[in-house]
């Protein structure tokens, strides 16, 4: 079957030749419909994270996927059921205890490995194979945006831990800022909208600019970080009760807690190079606590997270996924949903169409 | 009456006289007992924090007090009730919405007053009224150590804010590491001690040392920053899944971060004054991220947590509180009371002696 992998030393991702899995007992056989492209893979690419499994000498990519059940005798699936795979997997033959609870997401990282990212092929391959604990279900009308699933998952985690952290007083996001205007944190507007009084979305692009069409579009307020720098969100706009970065720059982290409205929290997501800079750590320390402020750093996601992003992709308007996924290709010419440029949002490599069986 | 207060300009406390408070409709008169000293009280006579009420001259100083009930009309109070008043009052006659939900504890710096610090008199006098609903009942055999309800609360808002930020999975505090061994400190890991398997407190003080003598006899182990710094306890020690900040050093903040576990929270309690320093504040931020921890600051505390702190210290080892206050002054000779040296754990101010009616 073919797969798309990127191979040890490679600076770029090429077409593979693979034999078609076999499911094990307790194991789904999955027809592959999409696959997303995220920066998790373009930092795989580059060699910056993750690596192919021990002993191997290249890696499938690919960790937003949505398939269908081939076959998975003696589960609970049956043959058409669409499906979402969760990306951790134990490491070695028994489940650790992060694993065991159900909450690999929380595992550090050590203690898992990451189909498509770390250590295990990924879903860009025309079948995979999965154990049912870690397929979720998602309704056929969804299976064309079931990639969309995972992305929207990791922000379910963040916006529950962020809720967790404030859970022991009375607290409501009524003013969020959303720190990233790609795709999770386009994501992310929409589902805040809903809640939130008012959204704001920063990113540095210059209009036109198709996301900050949607951010506008969904009735969210495009923040220019080139004019307003996370810090005077506050003096320009407002202060906010939610922060939730998704731009991976190390300085948006600290900026956040100036940024917070009192009671505020930060939910963090990017993962940064190391990057030395001063701050002013005093006047951070005490806003954090004369303001009872809270970070939380969030990864991954667990199978409820999973669950309610199903719930939610339901609830978008159909308009904000179709303006979001700007490249559908088909797995056979992937070149282009692996380009990055500003009128690309989201790229998806299409292995098959789904069809009602 | 006698009080103790602070003149404004003024770099020490001084005996003041001042009329006996007459009690509004609602409001108690209480006799004060004892009023413990703290770093806050510091912070105000060095005039680095907080201010006389408006239009006033002086501040009464005092906000961990015990006092026993004189009169309470139209109250559910008694003559003889042992009381620990909380700390902040509405600023102006109506009380805003984190006063009307009970959620003061929360409220930004200018939305609240605080009695012996901030806007309002405090308790070092040898009567004061507060409305009944700041006031919390103490049962008697707790009256001679009821002054350390107020800094135990302080304890029980910022372990509940931790907890709940870890509370969307499955957390325990195994290995908990308090930084500072000041009363706060000390009595931090008095609680904590019950709970988790080790508890680490971290100082600065060379043995003999009455802290460290505290801090063993607890069966906690004592950390010296100058030998072993924050960021170095996981290596020599273990990572900590809650990290206790009460020492106000900025740098702690951060250091924090690399002395949790994975899935750990740093809980913030210290003011330190601004201090531009560096981190590597990319490293800071992924590890955040990839092992989702959490930052919560935390401030002051409300009725629930002083009820809690009521419940905790009459579960402490009796010789704990006594090991712990080093210094009981009578009111009227209070000026050991706001010495600072080695061998000073706790000092109280003693403005009557508890006897039952």
């Amino acid at each position: 079957m073919d797969a798309i992998g990127i191979e040890r030393g490679a600076d770029e991702p090429r077409l593979l030749e693979l034999p078609r899995p076999e499911p094990a007992p307790g194991e789904a056989l999955v027809e592959t419909l999409r696959v997303g492209v995220d920066g998790t893979d373009h930092e795989v690419i580059a060699g910056n994270h993750g690596s192919p499994p021990d002993g191997e000498d290249h890696l499938v990519l690919g960790h937003e996927a949505v398939g269908v059940v081939e076959t998975a005798p003696g589960t609970d699936l049956e043959a058409g059921d669409v499906v979402v795979p969760t990306v951790r997997r134990p490491p070695g033959d028994d489940p650790n205890d992060y694993f065991e609870r159900g909450e690999a997401d929380m595992a550090p990282p050590g203690a898992t490995l990451e189909r498509g990212i770390d250590g295990a092929h990924g879903f860009m391959s025309e079948y995979f194979t999965s154990p049912e604990e870690y397929l979720v279900a998602v309704p056929p009308d969804l299976a064309s945006l079931g990639f969309l699933v995972e992305p929207m998952s990791v922000s379910e985690k963040a916006l529950e831990l962020a809720a967790a952290a404030r859970s022991s007083f009375e607290w409501r996001p009524e003013t969020a800022l959303v720190l990233g205007n790609g795709a999770l944190g386009l994501l992310t507007v929409a589902v805040l909208v809903d809640d939130a009084d008012e959204v704001y979305c920063l990113g540095r692009r210059d209009r036109p600019d198709p996301t900050i069409d949607v951010i506008e579009r969904l009735g969210a307020t495009y923040v220019d970080s080139r004019e307003t720098p996370v810090s005077a969100v506050p003096e320009v706009h407002e202060p906010a009760d939610l922060v939730y970065e998704a731009t991976g720059h190390a300085r948006h982290a600290f900026e956040s807690i100036e940024a917070l409205a009192p009671g505020g929290v930060a939910a963090l997501l990017g993962v940064p190079d190391p990057w030395t800079f001063e701050v002013d750590g005093g006047r951070l320390h005490e806003e954090l606590v004369l303001n009872n402020k809270a970070l939380v750093g969030s990864v991954n996601s667990g199978v409820r997270h999973f669950e309610a992003a199903v719930d939610r992709l339901r609830e978008l308007p159909r308009w904000f996924p179709e303006s979001f996924v700007t490249e559908v290709t088909p797995h056979r010419s992937f070149g282009p949903a692996f380009r990055r440029g500003p009128t690309n949002i989201k790229s998806v490599v299409e292995f098959a169409r789904y069809e009602e069986r």
